[in-house]
């Protein structure tokens, strides 16, 4: 780290921070500017910084980090290998492309059904689904619980798709954990750290979204929470973040891409629904996504979205979502990347 | 609701958004412009305005709600009383003032008891001290856990101050509730709705932060998670949202003050340390939030801010506290208001 | 308009709004409901709810306007006919895409002449560069000036390219609209609406930023204060907003690009350079941009990028930009549009 | 200035940094750690930073300044001494406390008189008032433009009231510096970098509102173009900033206060009215910017502001302003300020 010192701090205070770094371990290196001395102290300093506090000491301008603050999740970590993560059979990462589609809220199980169906048509790599659904009011729907998870459960057996599904707090860990082949932690608990740490022992694959007012570097600590309890298989969903700009939900931060796969090697995929909040411009915007790099999306469809009893504004109709595909088939192409699991492709090929 | 519906809507889209609303049992009310039609709807909307999703109808501009989404915790609601929250003889709201004091987290036995005597002595009304510690890295010190709780009982009995610590999940619940006085609902906790469904539940003073991201109706949805199971026990606490400006941690939105008062009954608090990030901005801050017209100031303070496990930079120094309330005081007494308490007043008056 | 009054405003109140309504010659129609009276008064109020101000009279909850502010430069004015804006025989809209490159800043005379050719090599259809330049700073090259017009002068006479260039203040207008094909308007000045009147007088086509913290909104009404001057030649750039995230200098809105072609006539374009701050970064968005609908792309290219006066962290190289160009022109073919200018198709076709 | 080089940077990028550093005639001081390399180049790197763009060369990770960019208007230039800018013996500044008011627009003779009696009554310092209005909609009321002129230098010669209006546009300089004793840049300028420079050629006192995504640094570096042309009487207004929260206008961002004061020597007023938007609002957060430590307020003042041609939601009503002042005044009180020009104490005193 550097410690840049107050112009006009006195030498007891540059000799004390130098002292605080010898007791740490840490051999300090100071530079004495015509205005200001910086004190050098190289090394890895993930915990340091955060343990020292030397922004609290007198004299102290500010502390400014060398190393990134996560380890196990970053490029250098695992030298430019990319992590694939793989779910039943199918990949997401490193140009193979995860389509997750479905309904929003499980809501019956012929909603869900004919969601799954066309999901599987359309050439989807996984099914989605939330039982559990954390809304802003708490006078709108709230998800079926467990008897949703028993719908997924169906759906996967009748078409073969891996599910994923939204876990929102500890007591839920053992149902969900039984259907869910991917566990997804939404915008909102995406720094429950409990519920993290959680998903990290289980060892099951994690679609963690970006929480709406979350750096990168936030965002990818907390995918650092995962991973240090040994579970590498986080695969990380840009969904916009908040922004002054009324005209859509929330603003899908299309450079989050690029600049997590440059900072990660965490596969990076894309909610375009969320972030536009109406259906018209779901489809540029997951080209976009596609065109960025994403290693994937994850849409909602539902046969009747003006029927849904959750975010039908921005829900695709089934009986188009061929065609949907199709259209978003042509970037995936031009990205040199394939569908996972789409019937091009055998299946864990 | 109002549904405005867009320019070029055919007649067949109007009279089905009409249908659709009769078919709710509301009576809608058409006005025929020049260019757009709108189908109002007038009455007890907030259910409706979520269920019907009137947004995804062919057709539909915009549906603007008429009423407020929440209902209990409205001032319509109370017809203009607030609420005061009481917690062992301190009242918070309607000019009683809660000043809540303490470290960030639990450290060790010792620093907690200076604190809380530094506390008591100033004339705070309660004591903070987090046991369990929601940290963004998860190499940085994640607090004590059940030992922290521990101290804290005893700081309880040692200085009479009532206790507000803060819950981060369901697990935790018994353990929390069984030492607070006051349960923190973390500001990344803030749209955690089974939490709030349990403290709720629990029947315990709670005090809400607001969410980095948290627009002040969506703060006011939450609170009212919490209401709807009985407990109309909410304090509202602003710690400052994110923004484009990195010279603070968080941007204080002053304004959320006179704003939650105008649209709530409850009370609201102020967190300026959290907001602030560093020493030197907390005191005007806090007098600031004085004068916007807080129920209350929750803030940081250790023995040793450059040794602290957590935030050290924005903690106030205990040995200077009276200080720092005595100035505080002034604001308070402009305001008409008396610290809930303080040596001035019998506790419970 | 909607006059939607706050619970418990009286009968007065309401006769109140709708008699000024009434006088501003418009028919108001009241609907009461159980909690609240709404006053519908439909018709053209772009003036009216500017003017009438009924937000501030007693009782008025809020007002909410019917129709959009801006008209000339929506698509219902239209009737969803694109505006194709033509300079030098170059189109931008309907299909045929604009690229425009070149230095940030003209800072010589032969290094503004190698960025042209380059331009030029690679397909480009116009050249951008700075003779006058907002910094930050007042540290910081500020630009040329007059001998920088010169100079772009000289590249557009050796290349045949059209001239993209900015406007910074109303003495620079006749100097700059020599020279200019097109008029940049940068993010700094979107509503300084003098220039935006002058620009509209002048006729020239105007290539105008969005701001940092412009809504599209309120970017639509800058360019409608262009258009009522009876210049429609407005080509919109989308080039990052302002929020919380610091790993790009901007957060690129990438759904601005469907929105704006949902709302207006108007072409758009991205700038992917100023939101990014970082080369690595650029292709991957100005791909996604592609991908998103946009009608062009606005870059920075220099010899030396990192002897740049301004922006080089940014600046693609000018040695392999015809490469840079062939990788979106992958994206520009499936989107089946054309790069106006482009050897492959006659300039003007 | 501090270049951390990338993880993996070769010897040979690191030596061509150096060589670079050493070019522009700064030592370079090169710590290598084990994982990374940082080059310390201490001294005024205010140019250099900008001016060598490092952050372009190849290897290069980024470059953190040690100096603030800004120097005149640092505290560290004046060693700790405040700027007092004195308006025709009105101090604002060092415990002189500028009270501001008048109508958001000029619109009539007869209530821009009515609004200067009324400030006067109140003991304001100063009236505001608009003859050109910057408005986001080009149908919405303009600004009488230089009428409008005539009428404020008619209120000054009446009252004796200083003048505060806004300069729009270099044309407009020389009319507006003939009547203005502040000219007014108002926040869509604060970065027209040709409008500060000729303010600070006029060397007229200038109220420099901050831009509503403009950051504390970037305001600083807009009074120092101002500061540089020889002119220190910049009188610095935060009027709150642009962020998700629609509630309010904008978000008054109360910790600029502390911030800029800890920053600069510049004197810092706030505008309560533009962040509110609303009347009610506007006392709290009136109070809250003295607390604060504000050298001052600007509010907007009407005889009738439900029929204001602008901004009437926000506006005070002129027949209750002493009483609103008289509530203000017991905050200036406990802050041992004084209103400048107020009944209680002779003006120039």
């Amino acid at each position: 780290m550097m410690v840049i010192m107050q112009q006009g701090a006195t030498e007891e205070q540059i000799r004390h921070v130098m002292e605080r770094l010898e007791a740490a371990g840490v051999k300090p290196h100071p530079s004495r500017g015509e205005f200001v001395t910086v004190i050098g102290a190289i090394g890895d300093d993930r915990e340091l910084v955060a343990s020292l506090a030397l922004e609290a000491e007198p004299g102290v301008e500010k502390v400014v980090p060398i190393l990134k603050p996560y380890k196990l999740v970053s490029t250098d970590f695992r030298g430019g290998t990319d992590v694939v993560v793989e779910v039943a059979g199918r990949k997401v990462g490193n140009g193979s492309f995860g389509l997750i589609a479905g309904p929003c809220a499980v809501e019956t199980r012929e909603q869900t059904l004919t969601a799954a169906h066309a999901a599987k048509d359309a050439g989807a790599s996984m099914l989605r689904g939330g039982a559990y659904k954390p809304r802003t009011s708490p006078y709108a729907f709230q998800g079926l619980g467990a008897p949703g998870l028993d719908i997924l459960r169906e759906a996967r057996e009748e078409t073969g798709l891996p599910i994923v599904t939204e876990l929102m707090n500890l007591r839920q860990l053992d149902d969900v954990l039984d259907v869910a082949d991917v566990v997804q932690i939404g915008a909102r608990n995406v720094q429950n750290f409990d519920l993290l740490r959680e998903v990290g022992q289980a060892g099951v694959p994690v679609l963690l979204k970006r929480g709406m007012a979350t750096t990168i570097e936030e965002w990818l600590l907390s995918a650092e929470y995962v991973a240090r309890e040994g579970n590498p298989n986080v695969i990380l969903c840009e969904r916009g973040i908040r922004t002054f700009e009324p005209a859509t939900r929330a603003t899908l931060d299309i450079s989050a891409v690029p600049v997590t796969k440059s900072l990660s090697s965490l596969p990076v995929i894309v909610d375009p629904s969320h972030a536009a909040g109406k259906r018209d411009y779901i489809l540029p915007m997951a080209r976009a996504a596609v065109a960025a790099g994403a290693d994937g999306l994850i849409v909602e469809i539902h046969p009747a979205p003006e029927h849904a009893l959750c975010d039908g504004p921005q829900a695709l109709h089934t009986e188009t979502f061929d065609e949907w595909v199709a259209d978003i088939r042509r970037i995936v192409d031009v990205m040199g990347k394939v569908i996972a699991g789409d019937g091009s492709v055998p299946v864990g090929a």
